[in-house]
C-alpha cells in the first residue's frame, strides 16, 4: 500500500520531480523519529534535490494546511523532528554536496544534507577548520547542526555552530526562498535574521544552503588526561586552568559511574583508581602548545591527581578521544536506558552540580551518570534505568524534574547543545517567562501563520 | 520655553519619576543625531533610571502611537538615533551601573548606559577579558554596542558584540519587559531571540540590561608594525599569516593618504617611505606569543617591508594602537569631511579592493583613504572631501554609490560595524534582495505593530 490517505499529497507527488516524494510504509517508518524515544508516522516523506523543490513543497501544504516536519540526519536526542501530526516529514539528506570551500575567502558553501565530519576533513586537507564537533559528527549533518545549533567538545574555545553560519539561504513556510547574510566574515546589514534560523528546530524555516565561516588550522595539538580522586576535585583544578589565563581548546570531565562503563566496553586501564577524569587540549603553533601544556601540568599536579598521562599530536590527542566517544556507548552497554540530558550551569555551580547528583541517586534509586564540556558547565547528565520495571518512566520524568528545577535555581539552562523538541516541551514553561514563551509565539506566527512547519514541539 | 507642543507629552511626563522627562531646548538640541550628519529634534528626551521607567513609557507612547528613538552614547556614524518623526528621544546612559561581574562563571550583568572601556577596565584588573574595542570604547556605551552588533580590531580573533550577550533584558515595544537567555556560557533553550535584538539599531525593543561572557584574559600579549611599499603588497603579507595557520588577535591595515595625515597629526616617523602600514597583534601566553612573533616575522621578511617594529607586552603595543586610534583624528584634521565607510569585502578581495580605491579617487576626484580590519575584509573607506565646493554632497554620493556597488558584486556587505540607519538607508534595498526586505518588515511588524521604535529607518 503506498498510496496516502490523504488525496492533496497525491497531488503533490506530481509538483515535484520523479522520486522525491515517497509513501512506501517502510521509508515512512524510518522517518518517524530520531534518536530519542517517541515516533510519529509521517503521511509522505519528501527527498527534494534542490532548493526550488523546498519551495514547492511548502508554497503547496501551506496552501493545504499540511505540517511539514523537516529532519536531517536523524541524529537528535530530543525528537525534535519526530512528525507529530504526521503530513510530510522533509529530509534534507539528499541535498549533500560541498558547492565550495574557498582558501583565501575563508568560507565553505554546503547543503544541508552533508554530513559534519565530511565537511571537517574536506577542510582540513585544505589547511582549513571548521570547529563544531558534536559527538555524532560522523553521522549528523550540517543542516541538523543548524537547526539545533549543535556544540561539542571544542565549542568551549571556538563556539557554537551558530558562531560559523555566515549566511544561509532558507525558504519560508509560505515557500518564499530567502538568501540572509553572505560570505563576509562581518555583515551589519540589516537585522540577524539568518541566525534567528539557527537553532530554530525547523520550526521557522527551511535551510537549503549555508555559507560557513572556517579558521586557519591550528597545526598542532596536544592534550593531558588527568584521574582525579572526586570530580569536586577535577572542577576546582578546572577552575585554576581558567585562572591561569588559558582557554583551552577542549576540557571535558567524566565521573565515577561513565569511567567503569567505558572501562567495561574498551577494557582501558587508564581509568584505574578514577573517581573522574579531566581531557585537556590545547590547540595551536607546536612549541607554544608544548610550553602550555607543561605549565598546566603543574597548575594541575598541585591538586594531586590519581594520574596524568599527556597526549602529543593529533594521534596522541585521538587515543584520548576515542575513548570519550565511547563514554555513552559504555553506558548503553549497561543495558539500562540511558536518558542524556544536556543541562549547563553557570560554572561556579559544577562542584554543586556534582554533588547533587550523588543526591539524586540516592533518592530515586537510579545511577545517575555525569560526562561533558566541563569548561562550558554543559555537563550530559544520564539517568540511567530500567525501563521494564513498574513506573520506572513516572519516576525517570521524577527525576529529571528534580534536575530541572536545581539547574533553572542556579540560572542554568534545561538544554546548552540537543534543544527542546519533545523531550523537553514539557519543562519549557519552567525554564521561561510567559513574556518569553508569548514572544515565541510572536515571532512563530508571524513566520508561519498558518502553523505548518513541526507542529506541536514547544512553541 | 519647556512645554512640549504635543499634550500627550505632558501627561508622560507624570507617569515617570521627577526628572526623566526633559522639554528643555538644549537638552533636545543634544539628543538630535550622532557622529553623522543628519539632525531631527525631537519633543522630548527621556532618561529613565530604571527598566521599569523604560516599560512605562513604551507603554505609553505605544498606546498614544509616539514614536520613540532609542540612542545610546551617541557615538553611532550612520544617524542610527537620528529621532526622524520627533517623538520622545530615549536616552540609555542614567542606566548605567556595572550590577556583577563574576570571575567564577565569567560573567559581567552590566546597564546599558556602561561605558565600554569602563567595563573592560573592571574586568581585566580581576584578570577577565571582554574583547570587543570599538575604536569610540572610552565614549561609547554598551548598549549601543549591542544596538549596532559594534565590533574593532580584536573581533578577529574574538568576534563581535553580539558573541558575548548571553542574555538580554528587553523591553517591546508595548511596555512588555522579557528576560531573554541567560548567564550560562551555551543555551538552547528556544530560539536565538536574545541575539536577534542584537544589531537591530533600536527598531524592536529596548535593552534595559545585559548579561555579557567574559573570557580569562590573556597574561601577554606583542606586536608587529610593519611598512609596505603597497597596499598590495600588505594584502599579500596577510595572506600569507593566515596560510601559516596563525590567527591574529588583531591585523589592521592602513593607506598612505592615512598613514600621512596621522604623521602630519602626531610627528610620528615610523611611516616615513610607506606605502601601507600592517599592525599584527598577538595574544597569550608570554613565550608562546614571543615564539610566535619571531615566526611571523620571517614570513613577513619575505615580503621585503620597508620598516618592521616590534611591540613588546601592553606597553609596548599600546605605542602602536595609539597611532591606530589617531587614523580618524588625523583624517578629520586635514579639514575635509570624512565620509567614513565600513564595507566588508571577501578576503580574496582585499587587493583588489586597494585598486579599486585608487580608481575610485581618480574618477571623482577626491582622496579616498582606506584603513581597518584588514583581517576581517572590514575596511573603512573614507571619501575625504570639501563640502564647500558646489555639488560635492552629491559628488560623494555618487562615489559611494560606486563603492557599494562594486562591494555588492563582490558578495560583499555594505557594512560590517556601523549598521544601516540613515546613512545607508538608500543603499539597503541595493543589499538585500525584496525577499529579505520583506521578512525585516515582518519581523519588525510582529515585535512592533504599532511601529513607534525608531521609525523612517531602514525597515
Amino acid at each position: 500500500m503506498k498510496t496516502p490517505k490523504n488525496p492533496t499529497l497525491l497531488q503533490l507527488k506530481k509538483l515535484l520531480p520523479p522520486g522525491e516524494l515517497s509513501f512506501d510504509p517502510a521509508v515512512l517508518q524510518a522517518h518517524s523519529g530520531d534518536k530519542w524515544y517517541a515516533t510519529s508516522l509521517p503521511e509522505a516523506v519528501a527527498f527534494p534535490s534542490s532548493t526550488e523543490s523546498v519551495s514547492r513543497l511548502l508554497t503547496y501544504c501551506n496552501q493545504h494546511q499540511i505540517p511539514v516536519t523537516p529532519r536531517g540526519a536523524g541524529y537528535g536526542y530530543v525528537g525534535g523532528c519526530v512528525p507529530v501530526r504526521s503530513g510530510v516529514a522533509l529530509s534534507l539528506i539528499k541535498m549533500n554536496r560541498i558547492l565550495e570551500i574557498n582558501r583565501e575567502d575563508f568560507v565553505a558553501v554546503v547543503q544541508p544534507g552533508v554530513l559534519t565530519e565530511q565537511l571537517q576533513n574536506r577542510v582540513e586537507a585544505k589547511g582549513l577548520y571548521y570547529p563544531p564537533d558534536p559527538a555524532s559528527k560522523a553521522n549528523c549533518s550540517l543542516g541538523g547542526n543548524i537547526a539545533t545549533n549543535a556544540g561539542g567538545p571544542r565549542c568551549l574555545k571556538y563556539g557554537v555552530t551558530r558562531d560559523y553560519v555566515l549566511g544561509l539561504e532558507v525558504v519560508l513556510a509560505d515557500g518564499t526562498i530567502c538568501r540572509l547574510g553572505g560570505r563576509t566574515h562581518k555583515n551589519k546589514t540589516g537585522f540577524e535574521l539568518a541566525r534567528l534560523f539557527v537553532g530554530s528546530e525547523g520550526m521557522l524555516g527551511v535551510v537549503t544552503e549555508a555559507t560557513l565561516k572556517l579558521l586557519p588550522l591550528p597545526p598542532y595539538r596536544a592534550c593531558l588526561g588527568v584521574g582525579f580522586d572526586s570530580p569536586q576535585t577535577a572542577a576546582r583544578a578546572l577552575g585554576a586552568i581558567f585562572a591561569h589565563g588559558v582557554l583551552p581548546s577542549a576540557l571535558e570531565i567524566a565521573d565515577e559511574f561513565t569511567l567503569k562503563a567505558a572501562t567495561q566496553l574498551t577494557g582501558t586501564r587508564i581509568f584505574k583508581g578514577c573517581q573522574a577524569y579531566l581531557i585537556v587540549e590545547l590547540d595551536g603553533q607546536e612549541a607554544s602548545v608544548k610550553g602550555e601544556l607543561k605549565s598546566l601540568e603543574a597548575i594541575i599536579n598541585k591538586f594531586k591527581p590519581v594520574n596524568l598521562q599527556r597526549g602529543l599530536g593529533t594521534k596522541g590527542c585521538e587515543k584520548f578521544w576515542k575513548l570519550r566517544r565511547e563514554f555513552s556507548a559504555g553506558l548503553r552497554g549497561t543495558g539500562l536506558t540511558k536518558l542524556n540530558e544536556d543541562i549547563v550551569v553557570p560554572r561556579s555551580k559544577l562542584v554543586a552540580l556534582f554533588s547533587f547528583a550523588e543526591k539524586l541517586q540516592k533518592k530515586h534509586g537510579f545511577a545517575v551518570a555525569c560526562f561533558g564540556h566541563a569548561g562550558d558547565g554543559n555537563i550530559h547528565v544520564n539517568i540511567m534505568y530500567d525501563r521494564a520495571e513498574a513506573g520506572a518512566d513516572e519516576r525517570a520524568d521524577q527525576a529529571l524534574d528534580d534536575l530541572f528545577h536545581q539547574v533553572v535555581s542556579w540560572n542554568g539552562a534545561i538544554t546548552g547543545e540537543h534543544g527542546i523538541g519533545l523531550a523537553k516541551r514539557r519543562w519549557f514553561p519552567l525554564a521561561t517567562s510567559e513574556a518569553v514563551q508569548q514572544l515565541h509565539r510572536t515571532v512563530k506566527e508571524a513566520l508561519d501563520p498558518a502553523g505548518i512547519l513541526n507542529p506541536d514541539k514547544f512553541v
